[in-house]
Formats: C-alpha cells, structure tokens, sequence
C-alpha cells in the first residue's frame, strides 16, 4: 500500500486533472480539496474520488469551464448557479463571495444550485472560521439519494449533511455530519472489504433490519436510516426533510429530480463574522472556559477523553502530516490506470 | 380533570398574569404562547408553566417590564438584550424584528440574550413560515444544563434544541427537536407518575444506564443523554455543542454560567425570505411533489403512515380545537391555589 505526502497527493489531482483538460483555474480547487480529505481522514471524500469525477466529465454530468453564475444577489445573500461545473469550483466560488459580503454586511447567505458533489463541508465551514466567521453550512441531494424516511422501507433522502463550525483559539470546533444514520461511504468500504456493519444502520430491500452492507447495494435496494434509531429516528429525519427545503428549495435546485445524477448537490452556506457580535477576546475567553468544563467530566468505562466536534480530524491530520496517508492498492490501482489512459505522469511513490 | 378551550386557556394565563400587575403589553406575548402550547400538545410548555413563571418574578430572575434593548445592530442582523424580561416577550420581539429586517434585506440573523425560558420554539418558526419565510431557531442554556457530553457522565449541557420551518400549502412544515436524547419535561412527566423510561435516554449519577426518571432528580444526580444513542451519539453531542457556541456566544450569553437562574436561553433566530429566492409557485409545487414522494414509500410494520414534522402537532391542535385540552388535577390545583394568593379569578370550568 502506497503512501502519499500531502504534496504528494496534491500533485497526483494536478497530474489527472491537467491531462484531462480541465481548464487551469480549476484544477487547484479540486485537487486541494481531496487532498485535504485524505489529511484529515475522510479517505472516501479524497483522491479516489478522481477516478469518479473525471468518468462523470467523460458522461458530461461534470461540466469544467461551466461560468459559476449570480442569479440572485442582495447585500447580505445571493444564489449561484455552478451549472454543473466540479463541486469544489463552485462551493470554493460560493464561499469566497459569503466571506466578502459577511465582510460587509456581518451576516451572508449564500446558495448554491447546478452543482455537482462538494465533498467534505467541514473544509469550507473551517475555513471560514479560520478567518473569524461562525459558519453553518448544509447540502441536500435534489437527485436520488439512499435514505429512506423515519418508519418507510423506501430510499427517498440524501444524507443530506450539515456542517458547523466556529473559530477557536488555536484553530477551530467543526461538526460535519449526516442526518442519516451513516455516511454512503462508510457501507460501500465495509462492502468493499466484506465486513459486517453495526445493527441500525440500514435495512435491507424488504424493511427487515441488515448488518450486511450488500443488502443496501443489491437489488431489492435496501436504504440507510434516519439518524436516531428506532426511539429518535423522527429527529434525524426531521432534520433531512428541512434541510431538503432549504438546500433544495431555497436554491432553486428542487427536489425528487429524476433528471440529475447521483451526487449533485442542492448548498446553503450561512456566515456570521464574530466580531459583529461581541469582541473576540470575550468569545475566546467564554470558548475556552466552556471547552475546559466539556472536558472536565467524569467519562464512562473505556472512555479516555471528552472529544469535541473536529478533534478526530485534526488529530488525523497531525498523524498523516508525519506519517503520511497509505493509500489502498486498488485505489492506486485505479489512479495509475487512468493516468496511463490519459497520459497523466504521477508522482513516483517510494 | 378539568377540560379547557383555548379561549379558557387564554383566560387563566391573562387573570394570573393581570392579578400579579404584569404590565399590560407582556400579558398577551406570554398567555397566548402557553396557551398554543397545550393546544398542539405539548402541555410541559402550556400553562402549568404560569405557577414556575410567576414564582420566577417573586424571585427576581423574571423582570416584568425591563426593557427589550437593541445593542448591536445591522441591517440584516442584530442582538437584543433582554434584561431578562419573560422570554416570550422578548423572543417575540425578536421575531417581529427579524421579520421586519428579512422583508427589507431578503435575510435577517436575530440573536437575543439575557433572556427567560422563551417556551415553544415551533410557535416562533411556524409563525414566520406563516409569513413567508423559511426559519431556523435554535436556544440553549448559558447556565445550568441537564445533559452529559458524548462519552461523559457529568451534566455539561442544556438539551439545546433547534426549530426550523418552511412554508407548505395550507400551512407549515415545522420541526422543532432537542439535540438530546429527550426533553427534559418528559422525564419529569414519567416521574411524576412513578413510571419507568425507554433505555437509551438518560444515564444515573454513577453513568449506568437507568429507566429510572428519579435517577436524573435524585443525587447523585444522573444526567440526559445525547441524541443518538452509543452508536450516533457523537451527533447529538456535536449539534449541541455547536449550538452553545451560536446561541451562547454569538447572542453575548456566554457559557458556562453560575449566576444565570435555570430556564434562562440564548437565542438565534435566522429567516430567509422564500421570495427573494425563487418564486412562490414554483416553491409550492417543489415541496408537492416532495411531500407525495415522502408520504408514498412503503412503511415498516407498525407504521401506518410517514409523518412529517410538524404533523402531529398539527393533527393534536385540531383534536383539542374541537375536544378542548385536559388539565391535570394537580396543575388545575396549582393554578387554583395560585389565583385564590394573587385574588385573580379563573374562568369557572365545567
């Protein structure tokens, strides 16, 4: 199993995305994101992904060179249209235009319809709070999605993940995750392993409860389940169903499209500037102290710490920054092959 | 056990409110609130909360008649400082200023701080959604809270819930949940009449699992856990946790505090403006097709149809509009022996 530096990884997307033609300014938005991904441990939002992206620009899903639009624009908002130009050049476009007018007007909405797969939201949410903003941030999938509501049988919802996060001192506490009961990826790397998954997760095509992921991937489709289990799901779905509407609705992407394919994402990115709001010095000494009480618990048996939202990523990441990410062979596999199909020279890898 | 109209209900909170010389203008914000409460069922916040509320002002914690200030302000934003004024009063105040600023700027981000138990979020967002507008509240609890990290035993947190809700024909869809594994309020029912809880909700003072209510009110005091049981309950924990640090810092609240009397909120109110983004037509037939798509899956054992949220209230307030609400003996008791103290009179039930 290869393993990669960041540079590294960085350099395999401007080699793919180079010889694939896309257009110059494009390039680092993506490959940066996935690198990114791969550093803070979220291998199914990382380089991989390549191979995926680059096939849906070949079926014309992924339009590079796609003009990222204002269609509506106020002081404190605006919707985007990406036209379906990558994700990440959209999102990237969406956040930039949220950070200038938050910068000016103290708040910013911002949407984002016609966009292809964004991958991980924490990365935007936690650089806008690296820059001094409170960010929430939420996609949907107006397309098909896996999830099936709170007591149905049938997929009808995406994962639909929602992403918070707020400066602290020394970096940032960043949420990111689904208001399902799992991420897609996570089944399709115990599938890919044939590993079992943890009861509740899924069902399979008939409603019965499945811990194994093939019962999601084959036919009868089964479907993942809201966040919440049995005695909380309604909450988790709650949460799907208005994040739907807002991402979906508010967009202008709609909803239950038959026309889009899997992955296009309906995007709502709200930033609030701290400062605004009360001195920073105030905030940090409030976070610091609330952060010190969150830890000081007693912690249940096999519990060693209190973790917050983002601490596991960013510990990743100072354990691959070291140690390097190990990529898995047939994902090196895969990248190598479509660097030999378009003539793509990737880093040579020790 | 008496049964009341609205109307009734209405009445009992306006004569208490009156007989304790609540200033005129602060009787309505707050009698019709509890009122709506228990019309949609959930009586924890419907009128049994006058007896705690008007104990509060003897206490000095709620200040009828303080002003609801503006200290920061911006067009599409500002925080109000509540002086601790009842937090209907001041949520309410909150709401038309949000409502105000969202129709002249397209978007508006209300925080409020020093600020009671504003009660019912739902009542907030369903209103704004009534309007026009997409709405997202969040409250948490600057103080004392009941609800232990993620891994942890100890109480860290508030149950920190969060309402959002969007226009749909003939009405709201309107969700409004803790970020904990249940609301306070439900444990105290159960305790109340010596029933047993569903295991998964709280934890007892030593952090055993335990169905118990008492274990969460009697010392060692046990403590609430997150949403999303051992398997998901990083979620909940993490949804919390980014709501302390909206509601608590953004709004000036704080965190952590322990001069704050239990009950006291920090508040985020977001609404965006359905028309400012697309139009309303073509909003009402996304969410159509959206709604038949949920409501057309096929359904587990058990479950006769996919509810959405807001439904059951919606489905509860036409019951008792035509059933009237039943009142615990002890709660008609508390309010009876209440109005004989402060020489008001009740509306005589039949």
């Amino acid at each position: 199993m290869p393993t990669l530096t960041e540079a590294e990884l960085i350099e395999v997307g401007r080699a793919l995305l180079t010889a694939a033609k896309i257009p110059a300014q494009e390039i680092d938005p993506v490959a940066l994101h996935l690198a990114d991904a791969n550093m803070v441990g979220h291998d199914s939002h990382g380089v991989m992904r390549l191979v995926q992206y680059l096939q849906m620009v070949d079926d014309g899903f992924v339009k590079p060179g796609a003009p990222v639009e204002r269609v509506v624009d106020g002081p404190a908002f605006c919707v985007l249209d990406g036209h379906f130009n990558f994700g990440q050049v959209i999102a990237g476009e969406g956040l930039r235009l949220a950070l200038e007018k938050a910068r000016g007007q103290g708040t910013a909405t911002v949407f984002m319809r016609n966009c292809n797969h964004i991958g991980r939201l924490g990365a935007y949410t936690e650089a806008a709070a690296q820059a001094g903003f409170t960010a929430v941030m939420a996609v949907n999938a107006p397309g098909p999605g896996g999830v099936a509501p709170f007591g149905g049988i049938d997929r009808r919802l995406g994962t639909n993940p929602i992403s918070m996060a707020s400066p602290a001192p020394g970096g940032a506490v960043v949420l990111d995750m689904t208001t399902s009961a799992t991420a897609e990826g996570k089944l399709r790397v115990a599938h890919q392993k044939g590993e079992s998954i943890p009861p509740g997760l899924i069902i399979d095509g008939h409603g019965n409860p499945s811990t194994d992921p093939a019962d999601y991937y084959n036919k009868p489709y089964g479907a993942i389940l809201p966040l919440g289990g049995p005695l909380m799901g309604h909450k988790g779905f709650g949460l799907s169903v208005m994040l739907d509407l807002i991402c979906g609705l508010l967009s202008g992407s709609g909803l239950c499209r038959t026309d889009l394919p899997r992955g296009a994402n309906g995007v709502w990115l709200h930033l609030m500037e701290v400062e605004r709001f009360l001195p920073r010095a105030e905030y940090d000494q409030w976070i610091t102290t609330y952060i010190d009480t969150l830890k000081s618990t007693r912690t249940l048996p096999g519990v060693s710490e209190i973790l917050l939202p983002g601490e596991i990523e960013r510990r990743r990441r100072q354990l691959r920054e070291s140690e390097g990410v190990p990529i898995p062979d047939e994902t090196w596999r895969q990248l190598t092959e479509l660097a030999a199909k378009l003539g793509a020279t990737l880093p040579t890898i020790a």
